[in-house]
């Protein structure tokens, strides 16, 4: 069965009444389930996640974007998170017998509808982008809903779908493909934070580690000890077993241990099998050896 | 969802006719999947496995008793695998949602319908044994089918179900409950076949290791190295990590390094999730968090 996961954010994190409108346009599209979603009354923003098979989510996708067009005035919006649009980025994620390049292709026609059925701006993102400065979402998104008011009427701000001119109360729409993500924590024995940030230096691809990972140095107020928190964006580039390695081997630089790690949320089977065929050394392992995937 | 296996071994391995009808009987069942069978000519016998909720298999379980009743003459039967009869051994495993003690109960109500309903002596094993000598097949299965005719009208004999002598065709039946075996295979990067024959004696239960291991250490012709080939046959117990960090520990004191493990046939997620967060050192984690858990 292919399985395409979506997480569609909308700028709406404080009226309980719309976040749930929105999702029940969601929950009404047959062969789709909602796994997740949560709202940050500060953000002002929802974070939604649900899958099914890739026709079903692309619908349960525009149906985002159309209630939320209905239900939310962007001229009213404050929020502290950076948004260009009431459904302000709506990423299809591959998740099982379903590659990147048909997510690519799916994220394009939903685009297309989107601008073009709804009058709506809409920018393509991360593998769906159109040009290399559009891959980067802050990129896409610099300016945000009132900035972009303007800029999109110049050339290099050209939507890619609907009209160059921002939506009256919805803005614009960014609309991708990506890999899943694993939001992932490693723990030290250590209360000095400036050894976590250090770690996360090393490893993030912003200060010249891997492209693909995104880390902080923390310092956990429970436990008084310094964590490495990291968001693993494309495990089959740079895996979970060569993150926990690579920061074991900084961290011992220091004389300090890993302690343990935590994976927050949902993981895709895959990026734990991963990591037991590493330590494991397995040979010709292949995922439908795994009983449950028979099922 | 409740998942359970059956792996059912019968006293036919040459005739495909007899073979495909038993099985045919099995996909009669709705709710019922066939993962797997293999019939082996020297043995005579065939191992089939399928997967379905507990009744379903429950189910199935009796039809492969009664169709092999039917269709296989014990007095005619020859082969090297120990056997006692035509359905020879019925093990029904817990996979998902299921609890062993409640294998161990459909397992009895398998046997009590086997033995009531077909009049084939039952004998219960491992988990779902009534005695301590009857935890191990290879006791319950001693003497053969040509032994047992005598040896069930002793008391130390006595079926758990069914009449306390032969069935005329059938013999009888040995049915259990037990957890999912791995078959888990460490290759070695040397060429002499007594080291990890030595290795094989320190992990395995017959030899003072790991009871629920057992380990053959072989000479891979293919390849010219040796290799340590193991059951998992409880990883709960015993997981395919520690066996592997004991294999490692122990080549490493002659110097010989592990290059690889080989999983053969299926092996249930949650074994190698397990390796995944001894490796990473996860806290905290749940199957639940796998995304194909939630679909």
């Amino acid at each position: 069965m292919k399985i395409v996961e979506c997480v569609p954010n909308f700028s709406e994190g404080r009226r309980k009444d719309v976040i749930e409108k929105i999702i029940d346009a969601v929950r009404a599209v047959e062969g789709v389930k909602v796994l997740d979603y949560s709202s940050d009354p500060s953000h002002n923003r929802t974070v939604l996640t649900f899958v099914g098979e890739p026709m079903a989510v692309k619908e349960a996708a525009f149906r985002v974007a159309e209630k939320a067009a209905e239900l939310i005035d962007m001229e009213q919006h404050q929020g502290e998170h950076p948004r260009i649009g009431a459904a302000d980025v709506i990423p299809l994620i591959p998740i099982s017998g379903v590659s990147m390049e048909e997510c690519v292709e799916l994220a394009r026609e939903l685009g297309r509808d989107i601008g073009e059925k709804l009058g709506i701006p809409v920018y393509l993102y991360e593998e769906a982008a159109t040009r290399p400065d559009r891959k980067n979402l802050a990129h896409v998104r610099r300016g945000e809903y009132e900035g972009l008011k303007e800029a999109i009427k110049t050339p290099e701000r050209q939507p890619d779908f609907g009209p160059a001119q921002m939506h009256p109360k919805a803005g614009a729409v960014a609309v991708g493909a990506r890999p899943p993500l694993v939001a992932y924590n490693i723990n030290l024995d250590t209360d000095k934070v400036e050894i976590a940030k250090a770690i996360a230096r090393s490893i993030r691809g912003s200060s010249g580690g891997y492209p693909s990972i995104k880390a902080l140095g923390v310092l956990i107020e429970e436990t008084g000890k310094a964590q490495v928190t990291i968001n693993v964006c494309n495990y089959k580039e740079v895996s979970l077993a060569r993150v926990f390695e690579t920061v074991k081997s900084e961290a011992g630089r220091y004389g300090v241990n890993i302690t343990g790690s935590e994976i927050v949320g949902l993981v895709p089977m895959e990026a734990l099998l991963d990591a037991a065929a590493f330590y494991l050394r397995l040979e010709g392992f292949q995922l439908e050896q795994v009983l449950e995937k028979r099922l």
